[in-house]
């Protein structure tokens, strides 16, 4: 293999294919970057079993010349000691040749570091999935960085029920639902999608730890497109030079539906950073006790946010509403999880509906149906 | 008391006196910060005993009305959750009311916080110190924050020998020498500067975590001028409303002058950046390696700088200099500590002087005879 290739483009594409390099990986090949020269490019792959990234540089892109390849092959270099050397290399373009040996010399203007090479047939295959024979959804790409980022908070990061640490994905009829929770709270984002087979059902659970680095991925052109390909066993995203494997979960995603109240008691219409902003400022003093509970009390025209640890003191907030209508109510509630949930919500302002401070609440965006975050109280009033 | 201050000077005045706060002291009152409300404006002060700082507001400033006092007095509180609490009130002017009993009102806005307050009488006093009994040296704030940061950075960190933590400071004949050490090497900065008394001659001590923070408070606005004001066992900062005091290392600092050689055998003048880059592209296949050590060797019209490690491989890289004097030399070195010393050196061009490959050798900036940064090598060729 012998190639030279523009320091910028290896650059960034060593940055995605990183995103899956785990340095805690008990496969010793998968601590490298396989690098593929062929003739129509470079690709570089970085995985850690449970996430496959590959990216591709073509030989030219917008009459710019990427990459010149002199003699095709492939390689696996350690990951960190090759992005870390590719970052500070002192030239535009970069020369890389492999010898039989699998010696790699790189070369950057005067420097010239010479690696030892992995086996690139020790590199495991990724799955080859093929357009054709799978369900294909396409999906814009800032409105996937919006669907990941309202609802992958939600996942449970513990281990008892390895399913709700995934986010599941449900699509039909044109719609995509996307469903997570900790049992603690829930997250849910309905969209219209574009399916080539609008007859077609498909029900997968994504991993939450894939997801948050595919968010990372995406850049912000909002131009693009992302084609999701769904097979028995893996999803892959595709978007420009990217595709990116995931595992899916396997088993059964619980029923939520029947977690979410379909009556009110109480609703109240108010601004979603006034509420928001006021249960930071309760939290302060919250912190320090265990669960970093706040408590919310109806009045008149306003909402009262409050909180007090014996230590420090107490702070009291009345937060002005649009509407108020229903029951009286008192309600405790962690402002960690309340906090998450609206920090997420772009709308100004949002509907909530208690019913009763036993009963889990429900935070809905004011203007959009397809959003929708619960949080489930705690027992203090 | 009882008062209202601007938000932004408030915050502002928290950020300083926090850097002195820290949450490790066994004395719990110096977990706060206290707060004096006198007729001429506000002082906040924070401290951990080795470093106090204290940050004044004025009623008003620049034709701006920063304090109104309706009430004089003082009142200590929790430095975290009063930091965190100013920082995150809802509107630009914050009322602050401490009863009888230290329980302190916090207002602003909708937003009530209630806190309570620790004794004020219980918080140790800060040394009074005369500037009419005292060495005073005038200094520019921008020179201040360069000669920090051109030699806190090689003190020592064990406590071994406690001396070896702090930077010697020399004053004498209108002349401030900086001198610091961790006995593997040495960074020393000597510029000219104002003294009340010329005849005087100072010498402390100074911990390099005191010049650590006192470099973090100090702001670019480079028209200013620190005083600085020396007693037995305190230095005072002083700086427009900030007063940084710092306790003074006893003991007797190592004669350093015998350490730096005064001959070369080698001497190489080049790029300060194009030797620098090149040390951390080498030491990117050292660092696995104790030591983290890198190679140079002379050339006709070069240095080569190189590096290797028997898992990874190896690197070389000639660097162009403008002029070779001398012996030929192999010598080995840390490449983290050359680093160190290189990237605090602004001028682009630097001369170093060897004296054989077992002897620290010396770098200095050409074009100025202050700064010299000595470094020791390691045996390995």
């Amino acid at each position: 293999m012998k190639m030279t290739v523009t320091k910028d483009k290896l650059v960034e594409s060593v940055n995605h294919v990183m995103k899956a390099v785990s340095s805690r990986t008990t496969i010793p090949i998968l601590t490298g970057i396989k690098i593929t020269a062929s003739l129509d490019g470079v690709t570089l792959t970085g995985s850690d079993s449970d996430v496959s990234i590959k990216s591709f540089i073509p030989l030219s892109e917008n009459d710019q010349q990427n990459v010149t390849i002199e003699k095709t092959g492939q390689i696996v270099l350690q990951a960190k000691v090759f992005s870390d050397i590719v970052r500070k290399l002192p030239s535009d373009t970069i020369e890389i040749e492999v010898d039989q040996r699998l010696i790699t010399k790189i070369t950057a203007g005067s420097s010239e570091f010479t690696l030892n090479g992995l086996d690139p047939e020790e590199y495991p295959l990724l799955p080859v999935i093929d357009e054709e024979d799978n369900n294909i959804v396409t999906i814009k790409k800032d409105l996937l960085k919006h669907v990941i980022r309202q609802t992958v908070y939600a996942v449970s990061t513990s281990e008892t029920r390895p399913i709700l640490t995934g986010v599941k994905w449900d699509i039909q009829n044109g719609k995509l639902d996307c469903v997570s929770t900790d049992s603690h709270r829930l997250a849910q984002r309905v969209l219209p999608i574009t399916t080539d087979d609008e007859t077609n059902y498909q029900n997968i659970v994504i991993p939450g730890k894939s997801l948050n680095e595919l968010y990372k991925i995406l850049d912000d052109n909002s131009e693009e497109s992302v084609r999701v390909i769904i097979t028995n066993n893996q999803v892959l995203f595709k978007v420009k030079n990217i595709d990116f494997f995931s595992r899916l979960l396997d088993g059964n995603y619980p029923d939520t539906n029947r977690l979410i109240p379909t009556d009110s008691k109480t609703t109240i219409t108010l601004s979603t950073k006034g509420l928001l902003h006021a249960i930071e400022r309760a939290s302060l003093l919250a912190k320090e006790e265990r669960n970093n509970v706040v408590k919310l009390r109806t009045h008149e025209n306003s909402v009262e946010i409050l909180s007090q640890s014996a230590e420090l003191g107490r702070v009291y907030e009345d937060v002005p509403v649009e509407k108020i209508e229903g029951e009286d109510l008192k309600i405790s509630f962690s402002a960690k999880l309340t906090m998450e949930a609206l920090s997420r919500i772009d709308a100004q302002t949002i509907q909530i509906n208690f019913t009763g401070a036993m009963r889990p609440f429900v935070i809905r965006p004011v203007g959009d149906d397809g959003i929708l975050m619960l949080v489930l109280p705690v027992r203090t009033f």
